[in-house]
């Protein structure tokens, strides 16, 4: 445990920060500390203008021409194409469209098709048993679709896992819980070699931490566009396949906008080529002009550094973060929960206590700090505090207060206020 | 052949039309002529202002709190709510998500799950061959994955091709091409007396035409947001679910917002009741408020004479239209596909042309009158000229004016310059 940084040696450090710029592309709330990113990003200042000029010129004066005039037809495969260096992707291969489990229930179900041909005996999906619950609802679904077993392991578990019945392993890069990180490289790998094929999703992923899809030979990946990619709520997700599963393979959700010619209106369906085969129905442009906006955003950092420069700030953040809650929240019965090694742990710092959570994550709002809480099941998984640390907005400072803010609220007992305790639905 | 109406004719209907005050509900462009709000409805006027204030305050200074506070977290409930009563069915069972072909893949395939538990022995899907493809693609997929066959009639086949081996009939309510309209009661009743079930797709008939999902004991439905709903491009469309089907049936896109308590993050998938086991991933807020302004549009007729004053000014509409053509436009070759009875006519006219279909669709553009142009086969289907005939913001006066204009293209011949002859895609 190193000594904690001062306040001045934060402010010292984002004087440095090479990403300081960034923050004036976000509209967010004055006096606001927001480490809830990873849930919902912020406003990006040009996204109302991006939208109301669609509303108003494209929908409102030229109307159905601004399928062609306003580039609408194609708004899928642009924006794709931005998140593809952001993943390691390239052009023409990604898409972005439709939501996140909606993406994963088509490429499971095409990975699971592949594999049933190539080798018909292999009967397990195997997943990580806190990943988040859509990721293991549509393999749970497909599964009983097709006489398959969902199995479910802890992290540590998992290369011990794979043998020859496991047909898919399918993982989501970052956890939600816990901002744990796997070896994308050495766990697809490791199911290559038992002849599995991986499925990963990257939702706290992309725009946040290096990932490198075609480095590591992945088969299959989806992510969301409402986090790190500051898309906004429920911005449509993407979706990539590696190519050399594109023309052998088949995706279930077969519409029109999959179709090799979608305005030829022909009765029998012909897959597109390449990515364009996993569209489905029509994308709601609005939502995708706001998300195109969003990673526009993370381009942004791309001359200054880029991913591995957002990767090194995020780290300097999640580093304080829990260098001051190791020395200054000694005593109050936190527990970090998220990795200290650097190397296995995304943009997210989450902390377990012994008692109050939620009333705490309150407080902390009440305080101008919005993290954010994530139930146990009351037995091996503990109530959580989330904190999203996201570097295009971040300074050092606001992390220091941050944890200095929590540190006020332990030691006032502020948070057993009765107004704290009662909880309402979260996302 | 009744003798045309004169344009004084026209304004006198106008001057007494209930639903006049309606069209100050858009954001027309001055002067112009819309006859494709069955392709993209136009703009509301209040859209902007909703759309603005969902980003500005919703997301940009309520961030992640407007789940609650905003009310994003029900949206897809409440606006399902509005859309009920344009359709026919009641409160709690309808959802504005997902695009038409995903909800198009949830409804077929619990049809399918049902009819097999049911009769295991049918192995028909029944459709119209020339219903709109992404529902015949979806239907492929399906019936590829469970080894079904699909069988494609002619509209006038359809009764007779319902036989103990049909397992689902699977219709739109309204022809895309031609606007012909289905008899619902009739051929549900001949389903079900055959032990089939019955999908309907609203997509032409949501606000536009009556329907009456109790009345008529229909299975499953799904519609869509961005026609006759004016909820903007690509806005998310509707599925709803007879009850007797919900609480038996079971949706394969299983994802977290189908859960009975999606917050627990549990890892077992337990459906929740009723309507929104039919929910999968997070829904695109902004197109999804957007949508919500389009179906307030519709709503205005409530207080008017609602949907029986709505079909009363677009029969009105249609029948000037056609008899317009009848009178007016002879020896150009035209020909009206819609049908000429009222009881069989949404609220679409197309006509075929013998040449340069799409040349005259251009053609009027130019003269400020917008339709569409649907591809033939070049076989048994022909081009043709596609005109919707919105009640909520069309006049007779326009509908008069576009006829003429019309008429002035073809007696000119200006369709036959060559910028016109040019096709690029359209939606």
């Amino acid at each position: 445990m190193n000594d904690p940084l001062t306040l001045e040696d934060c402010r010292a450090l984002d004087r440095a920060d090479p990403l300081r710029s960034l923050r004036d592309l976000f509209d967010l709330p004055p006096g606001l500390i927001y480490l809830d990113g990873n849930s919902l990003g912020p406003l990006p200042r040009a996204t109302a203008g991006r939208v109301a000029e669609a509303i108003g010129l494209q929908w409102g004066r030229d109307l159905i021409k601004s399928w062609n005039s306003a580039g609408w037809f194609d708004l899928p495969q642009r924006v794709g194409d931005k998140i593809a260096p952001l993943i390691g992707a390239r052009p023409g291969e990604v898409l972005a469209v439709d939501s996140t489990s909606v993406n994963l229930y088509k490429v499971l179900w095409a990975a699971l098709q592949l594999a049933s041909g190539r080798a018909p005996g292999k009967r397990l999906v195997v997943s990580e048993r806190s990943n988040f619950p859509t990721d293991l609802y549509i393999a749970q679904s497909l599964c009983r679709e097709r006489g398959l077993q969902l199995k479910l392991v802890e992290a540590a578990e998992i290369e011990a896992a794979l043998d020859e019945e496991v047909a898919v392993l399918m993982l989501t890069h970052v956890n939600y819980r816990t901002g744990a990180m796997h070896d994308m490289a050495a766990l697809t790998a490791k199911a290559h070699a038992c002849g599995a094929l991986c499925v990963w999703d990257l939702a706290h992923s992309a725009g946040a931490v290096p990932v490198d899809l075609h480095a590591v030979q992945a088969d299959f990946a989806v992510g969301c566009g409402y986090k790190y990619l500051n898309g906004g709520p429920g911005a449509p997700a993407f979706v990539w396949v590696h190519p050399r599963h594109l023309e052998s393979g088949w995706q279930p959700l077969a519409g029109w906008w999959g179709h090799e010619a979608p305005f030829e209106f022909t009765p029998d369906y012909r897959p597109a080529a390449g990515i364009l085969r996993y569209q489905c129905g029509t994308q709601p442009i609005l939502s995708l002009i706001a998300l195109d906006a969003g990673v526009d955003t993370v381009h942004a950092a791309l001359p200054l550094g880029g991913i591995p420069a957002l990767r090194r700030k995020s780290l300097s953040l999640t580093r304080l973060f829990i260098g001051m809650v190791q020395t200054r929240l000694q005593g109050h019965g936190f527990e970090i929960v998220s990795p200290l090694e650097d190397d296995w742990r995304g943009s997210q710092v989450s902390l377990s206590v012994e008692e109050g959570a939620y009333a705490i994550v309150q407080a902390l709002i009440d305080a101008g700090v919005v993290g954010d809480f994530r139930a146990g099941d009351g037995q091996a998984q503990a109530d959580l505090l989330r904190f999203g640390f996201c570097p295009l907005y971040l300074s050092h400072e606001e992390v220091w207060q941050a944890a200095d803010r929590l540190q006020a609220i332990m030691a006032s007992s502020q948070w057993r206020e009765a107004r704290y305790a009662q909880r309402h639905a979260v996302t």
